[in-house]
């Protein structure tokens, strides 16, 4: 019955056709005239460049890592290379995912800007929008494709498939975790550095051309938000689907299930059609209405074939409606985040009414103020992940403990309320075309609102693209929030996972069942086992170390800007008068290389102190460090995602009332500043690090059991019991 | 065998008879001019009339629970109330350490301040120390005293002496928790909203006299620096020896393992008197010098005593050397931490220059680096703790096993562990009188620089009190990571505490041996458990609600007291001409009163979410809970105190340069501000919250335990495995 697999390769593949023939038309529009044109392409060469380099500095890593795979896990597992092909394949991906995103939107923003002038509101909607939708298609299909393909290849030629299905997962969060890293420092430092120089000291607008940062700016937006979403949400997809797969094999769920998995992310991308091709655009006064009608459209196609489905797939009743219902809770909590995150967010309610209020007072009011924000957005955030933790696994527990295999015992009936919670995890992900879709547009807009203003077009095509911008932002800011929410999911479902691939190495390591390991095995893991405990705490340390150093590295990286804008302003006193050109490339140049400089070192502490916690220490002090960094990374994201868009929307509601130039605006706009780095590099670079310490730990789990029980090192016997 | 425990009596009432002189000694110095006693006793009484009023309001709240824990505890374990008499009686300690902290330093400052005026740096330096150490002294001393007496009545009354004592912490460190949170508010609400008005609008001096909030602002120091900080760290005291003799008592270790952890206590406070006794202060050029050595002394006198002590204890050769390491242990990191803080919060090193130096850019810049540096300060703290978690649980594990009765099975090397982590938080904890004392000196010289200010004495005399005051800034700092790390420490030993006092219950309710349930209730509370998840994730969230409403509360309250100063000034404009009075007492009522009405609400979510979590979940879940509360509250602690303390000394470094009223003093000055609620009031609720969570449980645990096995509720039920 590879009918399932099969089917999610040619339903990929139908996606991938729908992105190239929307793609085709965003490129048969107007790119406008030949100014807009070269402010396009700028930018365009700016990304790439950067873009390329990026890979290239990745490189030598990932060889080493994929050798390392070869050696520590393929060899001694005798896979034929399986796990290392899985790693670089997932890796691949994710580049491919980033370049096709900085491709379409670099492509996009002249087309959108010449449509806003042509055409008005609607046509310009409708460019943004397929834009947007080449990416949301290309990356659902492509993460579909890959791991339809990979089972069925992969469950071909060994009974060991699910490791090498994880590495998939390994490869694509850690490629995405350097993006996020050096995407989000550049994009931060060049927003900034250009910012604080043009707005503040020399009192030119934002994407003003005599502005020598404004190109690096806009390859920024590229970089970071484009290429960094694109990749985040792909790895994200990867992860959980791989993930509650690889859950369901080590169970030793009936293949039905796995395939059922397969069979609902194909057909929520079938449901990602319908969804793209409902948007209306003509006409249109309220473009998010219609975006929003977009998606729900999607969500409820879904639902309805996830029921047809599963009952389709020939489970009994009781469980293919669980199925579908688990699947179903996930898609439905994506709106729920998206409302809480706009509550928090947005300036038609009262939190970020409030932190403007603050404006009257001081910045510094603002900052506390927008900060109690943040930290109070996570808490409905949370509650609802408990809440689909909690419910998930109720369906689970009732509906699937008869399809456990009788070797987990009484623990039957947990792990059937875990694999409750894969589903749901799935659900949450397998929609991500749609939400992609309506993220990716943002950056189209922000960029053609760049190419309208550097153009010089007139005030009436501004208005349309400010519009479109403003909802961009909002569409932004709440795909961080369901970013976040799925990470949080994922890596619940992968922590699971990862322990009874622990339990399994030490099975086949110890000669011992299973079965007699269960107890032992969850009991050393339990909260007073010290090196949990201080395992947690080192998972902590990274989150925060992660942290400090991507704030600083944005820091840094903007004052190497500034002082250079500073120079050229000195330099070239023409540059404001209009008469001399700035040098743009050379700002471009400082951001690649300050942002390739400091994205290394955090990646690489990512990687290597979980591995020696786990060989020093033992397997439980590494279960300890991943709860850790996800019990303090998840809201911590949150927190640093919502308080920056926050900060970002009191600017906003403060410019709205026509207040520029007063204290009022100064004090709100130090808050925004504050908050960039925090949404767009630290914030949105946790996601990835929990899942590359989740993934990480799966794919090298029998090395480390191997170490533990054969070298018997001193600490890790000493200190659990 | 009871001479230690009344040994500990005497050395307790020695401690306190040597505060009365000390204080006598104090009161009996010149208080100065008349304008200086005016000023002195306006915030004495200010300060006063704040305290009870707080007391009142929490002194319902205190009954309630009394009845509580009579009608939950006392009654069905047929304790004659004395769980309740525990409570109430550390409830009363904490309000007592308050007072006195806050009496002691509005009566001295003037006296500082005249010694300042009349004998120079000597004079001065030996007054505000000996004020500190009346504090110090009474704290470390009615600690020892409540702890021994309670041990030597409740140990001869019944057998089920040690809830009891437990629940001394518990009230100890709930009245502490409202006092941190409405001080905190109070103070900075004070300081911000004078401030602001004051330096930044009207451009006079900090603490000049024509400001309407200068007294609210001097009254704040009082109430929450402060009785703050002296509640904290008796509080700490109380909660980590009561924890430890708690967890000997339930591993069933011998008496006079009991009696060493009070002979312990009572050797620190004996070497205390020393170390206090040692100051240099004749011909003093640096102050902090002389500090230093004096903390050392008592240090180096406590560790000599220890071994002394323990060897005399009767205690087989090894397990007597043990202990006194442990403990040495403990009290050996405290100026680690110090070092650790000072490092990042003192404008000598390069963390705190790199933030001074991001003023050329912006303050935006400023207030992210800044909140780099606290992120990154959090990584050597947590370093150490776990260091000391690792190496005192290896001397436990050697060492003590022998001791601990057969019936824990192999888990006894475990426990001994356990117990060695709990003798090294005591070392940390009963050398606390020195460290107090070097802190009380912080607020006094601060309040003693106020007076000098506002009675316009001549620039000589505010030089001493300036130097004085910076290094009472320095020593207020790194007293927070030292109680930060305490905390930590103490928590984790009242986390397993927790746990058995749990498997005890379950075991008398359930009537089974304790033996027999010890491996099923370890994995019950093992990691994978989804309810110990989604409890972590409600302790997470109590963290994140708790600190958002008290960081909001500041910004709220400021904002009043803003309105009421900017009103003041425009309604009286002969007040900055010297020619009106402004209306003190005013802004004292609003801070007062905004204060009171926000500290209940965040105080009584962290009583009610944990019982909740424990009826509806379960005790699995209520574990959870306090792990995540522990794991994400301590590093946040550390984060928001050091940032807050790297802030401060920025904004001191560009003054040093001469930098005043530059752009780059504005923007340091507006990181300060928002420090001040990060490092005075949020940061350091943390502490107490930690441990109020902890203590309830305890104390509540058998109510929590009888509901959860006889009411079978479906979700704790259904949750774990």
């Amino acid at each position: 019955m590879a009918i399932i697999p099969i089917l999610g390769l040619i339903i990929g593949l139908l996606g991938l056709l729908y992105a190239v023939y929307l793609a085709r038309w965003v490129l048969s529009q107007d790119p406008g005239n030949e100014k807009m044109r070269f402010i396009s392409n700028a930018i365009a060469t700016g990304a790439r460049a950067y873009l390329f380099r990026q890979y290239r500095t990745l490189a030598a890593l990932l060889v080493v890592l994929a050798v390392a795979i070869l050696a520590a896990i393929d060899i001694p597992r005798g896979l034929p290379g399986l796990t290392a092909l899985g790693f670089v394949v997932g890796a691949l991906g994710s580049m491919l995912a980033g370049y096709l995103g900085m491709y379409v939107t670099t492509r996009s923003a002249s087309r959108v800007a010449q449509a806003a002038a042509s055409g008005g509101m609607g046509k310009a909607l409708q460019v943004s929008w397929r834009a947007g939708a080449v990416m949301g298609l290309s990356l659902a299909s492509i993460a579909l494709m890959l791991i339809s393909g990979f089972y069925l290849i992969f469950s071909r030629i060994t009974a060991e498939w699910a490791v090498p299905l994880v590495a998939l997962g390994f490869g694509a969060s850690l490629v995405t975790l350097f993006m996020r890293v050096g995407g989000g420092i550049y994009t931060k430092a060049a927003d900034l550095g250009a910012d604080l120089v043009g707005k503040i000291e020399a009192g030119i607008p934002e994407d003003d051309p005599r502005n020598p940062g404004v190109i690096a700016d806009n390859v920024g937006d590229n970089v970071g938000d484009v290429a960094g979403m694109a990749a985040d949400v792909y790895e994200s997809y990867i992860v959980t689907v791989t993930a509650s797969i690889f859950l369901a094999y080590i169970l030793g769920l009936p293949s039905t299930y796995i395939k059922g998995i397969i069979l609902f992310a194909s057909l929520a991308l079938l449901a990602t059609f319908v969804g793209i091709n409902s948007l209306r655009t003509k006409g249109v006064k309220n473009p998010m209405g219609s975006i929003s009608t977009a998606v729900y459209v999607t969500i409820a196609v879904s639902i309805i074939l996830f029921f047809v489905g599963a009952l389709a797939l020939g489970l009994p009743f009781v469980q293919a409606i669980a199925m579908a219902s688990a699947v179903s809770l996930g898609a439905i909590i994506a709106p729920l985040v998206v409302k809480i995150t706009d509550y928090y967010t947005s300036y038609s309610y009262s939190p970020v009414r409030r932190i403007a209020e603050q404006a009257k007072i001081s910045p510094a009011t603002v900052i506390i103020t927008g900060y109690g924000v943040g930290l109070m957005s996570a808490v409905p955030v949370l509650l609802v992940i408990i809440g689909v933790l909690g419910i998930s696994y109720i369906i689970g527990f009732y509906a699937f403990s008869s399809s456990i295999t009788a070797g987990f015992a009484s623990y039957g009936p947990y792990l059937a309320g875990i694999f409750g919670t894969a589903l749901a995890s799935v659900g949450l992900l397998i929609i991500a075309g749609i939400i992609i879709t309506a993220d990716s547009y943002g950056p189209v807009s922000d960029n053609a609102n760049g190419v309208v203003e550097m153009a010089g077009l007139p005030d009436n095509v501004r208005e349309v693209t400010d519009v479109l911008d403003s909802i961009g932002n909002t569409t932004k800011a709440t795909t961080k929030g369901y970013a976040i929410a799925s990470a949080a999911l994922a890596a619940l479902v992968l922590f699971i996972a990862l322990m009874f691939e622990i339990m399994r190495s030490l099975s086949t390591l110890l000669h011992q069942p299973f079965t007699s390991l269960l107890g032992t095995s969850i009991s050393e893991i339990s909260i007073i086992n010290p090196n949990v405990l201080i395992g947690a705490f080192i998972g902590v340390i990274i989150v925060y170390f992660f942290t400090s150093r991507t704030l600083g590295a944005v820091g840094r990286t903007a004052m190497e800007i500034v002082e250079e804008i500073r120079r050229q302003f000195k330099e070239k006193p023409g540059i404001l008068e209009w008469k001399e050109t700035p040098d743009y490339a050379r700002v471009v140049d400082i951001a690649t290389r300050r942002a390739l400089g400091e994205f290394l070192l955090p990646g690489i502490v990512v990687i290597v102190v979980p591995l020696v916690t786990a060989f020093v220490l033992g397997w439980q002090a590494l279960a300890g460090l991943i709860m850790g960094a996800v019990i303090s990374g998840v809201p911590r994201a949150l927190l640093m995602a919502n308080a920056g868009g926050a900060w970002d929307n009191a600017k906003k509601y403060i410019e709205l009332q026509g207040l520029k130039k007063t204290e009022l605006h100064k004090a709100v706009v130090i808050g925004d500043t504050v908050g960039d780095p925090f949404k767009d590099t630290s914030g949105p670079s946790l996601n990835p690090l929990i899942k590359v310490l989740n993934t990480l730990s799966v794919v090298f789990a029998f090395a480390i059991i191997l170490a533990n029980t054969h070298m018997g090192i001193a600490l890790s016997g000493l200190l659990h019991f």
